[in-house]
C-alpha cells in the first residue's frame, strides 16, 4: 500500500542514518499564547513569553536516544495481559465463566482500546465515581502522588438497572466484558457501581444540553442508569480488521518510533478533517520554528482520529486515503513526519476535549501540540450558532491543570491567498486578498465534483474527496453539512 | 439587642479572660471521609486517615495569637479605598465624573461586598475571561505563584450590547458602579468586556439547564450578554442599614475575634435555615472532637448566609432572630462561638457551591469544615427528584483543587429519637426509633402553629419560626416548599 510505504520510507530513512549526538533534555516550558484575545490572558495565568530552546546536550559522550516527556503518573500504562505465562489463556478461560457480562457497544470498545494502551495514563480502567467525580469537576485527577493530571472527558462504562440488581445480589466484584458476538474481550475487576446522572454529566462536558450531541446520542441517551468502574484487564490488542490496524500505533510504540528517530522535540496535530496546504503550511512552519529555537529533529505526530465521528464527518477510511496523497506528493516530509490513528472516539466537547486530545498526545510521547480555532467544536446543535467560542479550546488549554509540562502552540490562520494563489497565513494588512474556505464550501466544491482553488489542497488529496462524495447515495447530499474544518 | 448581647458576652468574657500561651500550628492536613459509599473513595484520592492533632506549642515564651490558617494567595484582599490620605473623596469624584455608569442590581451589589472584603482572596475584582474560563473549567485558578486556589463559582458582572458599544467606542479603561439610586459604590478599572454564553455557564455551574434555578432567574436570564471583568475599588464599605449591619463581620475582623480569643481551631458551619437542636448537637460534637484531639480553644463559626435566598428559604432577619433564640437559651455555647452574616448570595449549585462556601471560610480564619447532606442543594426544578446525589458534595469537597489546606469534617446524620424524646445521632441498628423531620414537614407545622417533638429545636427558637409564618400573607402559603433542610 502506498501510503504505508511513504510512511514507512520515512521511517526508514532516518533510521538507517548514522547515530547522532542529539540526547537532549526538551524544557519542560509552556508557550506563550499569542494574540489569544486581551494581553491579559497571558500576563495573568503566569504563561511564560517565547518558547525555551532545549538545553545544551547533557552529559557525555554519544547517546542516542531522545529523552521523551514523562507520561502522566509517570508510567505508560498497559492493561493487555501478558503473551507470556499463560495469563492471557487464564483471562480468557475466566472471562468466558464469569456469570456477569457487559456486552460493549462500539464507543465502549473504542475506550477499552484507548485505556489498553495507556492513552488515558494512570486511568487503570473505566473510572470509578471519585475519578468521574473529578472529571466533571476539576477536568483533572489528583494521582496517588497529590499531583493533578489533566482528564477532562468522562471514560465511563454504563450498566442497566436489571444488570446492576443482579450484580449487587451476587456480590460480584469481577464481570466480563464482551463484544457484540458475545466474545469476551476483557475482564472489569474491584468494580463500583454507581449513578448515571446523565443530565449533569452532558451539562458539565458540553456545556449545553440541547438535543443532538453526537455523542450523546451515540453513547449516552440510550446507556444504562448506571455506571460500573473498576480495574480492566484485556485479553489481547483491540484490532479492527479493516485494514488500518498497521497505523493504529500504541503510544508505546510511537514513543519507540521517536527514540529511534532521536527526535528531540515531538509536535502532535490532531484532525478529524481531510488535510488542506493551510494545515500542511501550518505543521512545516512549526517545525521551522522548531529547528530555530535550537532542537535539531522535530518530528510531527500527524494523528487523525480514528473513533466515533458524526454522520457528516468523511469516514476515516477516506481520510487515510486522503492523507496518504498529501505525503505521496510532498506537500509534507515523510521523513519528520511519523502518521497514525488516535483510537479515542469523538466527543464535540470543544474546550473540554481539546484537554483529552492534548494529555492523550503527551502520553505518546508529544511535548508539543498545535492548537487552532475552535478545537472540537462543532455548530450549536439548535442554535445558528458555534456552540463554542473559537477561542476558549486554546485559552481553556493553555490553563489546565495537569498540562503545565506541554508546550501549546497555537495555530496562525491560514487562508487561501488570492494574489499567491497558494495557502498562506492570513495578513490583516491585505485581508481582501484572501479567501476562507469552509468545510462546508469544501465539502460542496468536492459533492459537485468541481475544483477548488489552485493550490488549496494537492490534486491527489482532492481527488480522494471528490471520489468519496461520489460513493455516497444521493439521498445522503442533504444531510446537515455546516461545521466548519476545526483541524 | 439580646442577641447581640448574647454573642457580645461571648466575646468579651473571653477576651477579658488573662493570655495564654496557645500559639499552635495548625496542621493543614485533610480529613478522611468518613462513610462515603465506597471505601475506595478515601483511599483513591491520597486522603489522610484520622484527623492530625494540632503540632506542640512552638517557640519559647508566651504567645498570645494564634495562628491562623493563611488566606488564599496568601494575603487578604481588601478592595475599600483607604479612608486616610483623602483616597475615597478622590474615588467618590472620579466615580461621578466618569462618563460610564453600570447599575448594580442585589446580587450584583452582594458580590461587591464580597469581593470587597476578600472572602474571594486573592480576586481583585469582577472576574476576567481567564478567571471566568477556569473558574467553569476547572473550579480553581492559577495564582500568580502557579499555584491552584479554589473558586469554583463566577463572580462576574454583566454588561449590555449598548453600554459595551458605548465604553469600546470611548475606549474607556474605567467604569463606575453605582447603586439603584444612582449613587456611586465603585470604580471597575483596566476593565476587560468578553462574551456572555449564559448557556454555557449555567450548564457548566448548575450541571443541569432546567429553567426554575432560583439564581439563573434573579442575576442571569435578564442580565446582560457581556461581561466585564476588572479590577475594583469601592469608595466605602458596604452597608445594608437593615438592624443586622453589626453581624457582617468581615474576614478580617472575623481573624481578629479568632485571634483576640485565641482560638487554635476554626470550624465553620454555613447554614441558610434555622438551627435546630440536630445542627447544634453536630457542632457542640465537633467541639468536642477537636478537644479530644488536642485542641485546645476550638471556636464554632456560626455563619448564616445573608445574601440572596430563594423566595421559600426563610428570611434572613427571622433566621437571625431564631439564632439568637438558640445562643440565649444555652443550646449552643455563647463562649465558643462567633456568630457572623456570611454575605454571598446563594445559587443553589451543590456539589460546586459548596466549595465556594468552604473556600471563603479559609479566608475568615476556619481551617475546619463541616459538610452535611446535599450541601447548597434543591429539588431539581422541572424533576421530581433532588437535583444533585446527596454525597457528590463532600465528596467533591474533599477532593477540590486549592482545598487540600482544609479540614473537611462530614456530617453525621441526626434525627428525632422518639425513645429518648431529643435529636441523636442516627443509629441504624434501631432505624424505627428515629425519626427525619425534613424541611417541608417543620415548616408546615410551624405554619399550621404546631409544635413539633419535645426537644427538636428551643422554644424561643421555634416561637420564631411560628411567628415568621404568622407574618406572612395568606397567598404565599401555596408556594413550593419542597426541598428539605440542607445545614
Amino acid at each position: 500500500m502506498a501510503m504505508q510505504a511513504a510512511f514507512l520510507a520515512g521511517f526508514s530513512q532516518l533510521a538507517a542514518q548514522p547515530s547522532r549526538d542529539c540526547a537532549v533534555a526538551v524544557a519542560p516550558t509552556r508557550v506563550a499564547v499569542a494574540a489569544v484575545g486581551s494581553a491579559k490572558v497571558g500576563a495573568r495565568v503566569g504563561l511564560k513569553a517565547g518558547i525555551a530552546a532545549p538545553a545544551p546536550a547533557a552529559g557525555r559522550g554519544v547517546r542516542f536516544r531522545a529523552s521523551l516527556i514523562e507520561p502522566d503518573g509517570g508510567q505508560l500504562v498497559d492493561l493487555v495481559a501478558p503473551e507470556e505465562g499463560g495469563r492471557r489463556a487464564a483471562l480468557r478461560r475466566e472471562a468466558a465463566e464469569l456469570p456477569h457480562r457487559l456486552r460493549l457497544g462500539r464507543v465502549d470498545k473504542e475506550w477499552v482500546h484507548v485505556l489498553s494502551e495507556g492513552w488515558a495514563s494512570p486511568l487503570q480502567g473505566f473510572m470509578r465515581e471519585h475519578e468521574f467525580l473529578q472529571t466533571l469537576h476539576f477536568n483533572a485527577i489528583r494521582g496517588q502522588d497529590g499531583r493533578m493530571v489533566n482528564m477532562s472527558v468522562p471514560i465511563v462504562l454504563s450498566v442497566g438497572d436489571a444488570q446492576r440488581r443482579a450484580i449487587l445480589a451476587d456480590g460480584a466484584t469481577r464481570v466480563a466484558l464482551v463484544d457484540e458476538r458475545d466474545r469476551p474481550i476483557a475482564v472489569l475487576s474491584d468494580i463500583e457501581i454507581y449513578k448515571h446522572n446523565k443530565e449533569e454529566r452532558i451539562a458539565r462536558t458540553w456545556g449545553t444540553t440541547a438535543p443532538g450531541l453526537p455523542y450523546v446520542e451515540e453513547a449516552i441517551t440510550n446507556a444504562g442508569d448506571w455506571l460500573i468502574g473498576g480495574d480492566l484487564e484485556i485479553i489481547e490488542p483491540i484490532k479492527y480488521n479493516d485494514g488500518l490496524d498497521q497505523y493504529r500505533l500504541s503510544p508505546a510504540q510511537l514513543r519507540e518510533e521517536f527514540a529511534r528517530r532521536n527526535a528531540d522535540a515531538v509536535f502532535a496535530f490532531q484532525l478529524r478533517n481531510p488535510v488542506h496546504n493551510g494545515h500542511a503550511l501550518l505543521m512545516t512552519d512549526t517545525r521551522k520554528r522548531l529547528l530555530e529555537m535550537g532542537y535539531k529533529n522535530p518530528v510531527l505526530l500527524l494523528h487523525p482520529l480514528g473513533g466515533f465521528t458524526k454522520a457528516d464527518d468523511v469516514p476515516l477510511s477516506w481520510r487515510m486515503k486522503q492523507h496518504e496523497k498529501v505525503l505521496e506528493e510532498g506537500v509534507l516530509n515523510p521523513e519528520s513526519t511519523v502518521v497514525a490513528i488516535f483510537p479515542s472516539p469523538m466527543h464535540y466537547a470543544g474546550p473540554t476535549e481539546v484537554q483529552w486530545h492534548a494529555k492523550a498526545r503527551i502520553n505518546a510521547g508529544a511535548n508539543f501540540y498545535i492548537v487552532g480555532r475552535d478545537p472540537a467544536g462543532m455548530s450549536h446543535p439548535t442554535e445558528k450558532r458555534d456552540l463554542y467560542d473559537a477561542d476558549h479550546g486554546k485559552k481553556v488549554l493553555s490553563m489546565a491543570p495537569g498540562l503545565e509540562r506541554l508546550n501549546i502552540l497555537p495555530f496562525k490562520v491560514a487562508a487561501y491567498d488570492t494574489k499567491q494563489k497558494k495557502m498562506d497565513f492570513f495578513d490583516p494588512s491585505r485581508k481582501d486578498d484572501f479567501l476562507f474556505i469552509s468545510g462546508t464550501k469544501m465539502r460542496t466544491l468536492a459533492k459537485n465534483r468541481e475544483s477548488p482553488p489552485d493550490g488549496f489542497m494537492c490534486p491527489g488529496g482532492w481527488k480522494v474527496l471528490v471520489e468519496y462524495y461520489d460513493s455516497l447515495v444521493p439521498s445522503e447530499g442533504s444531510s446537515k453539512l455546516r461545521e466548519p474544518i476545526a483541524a
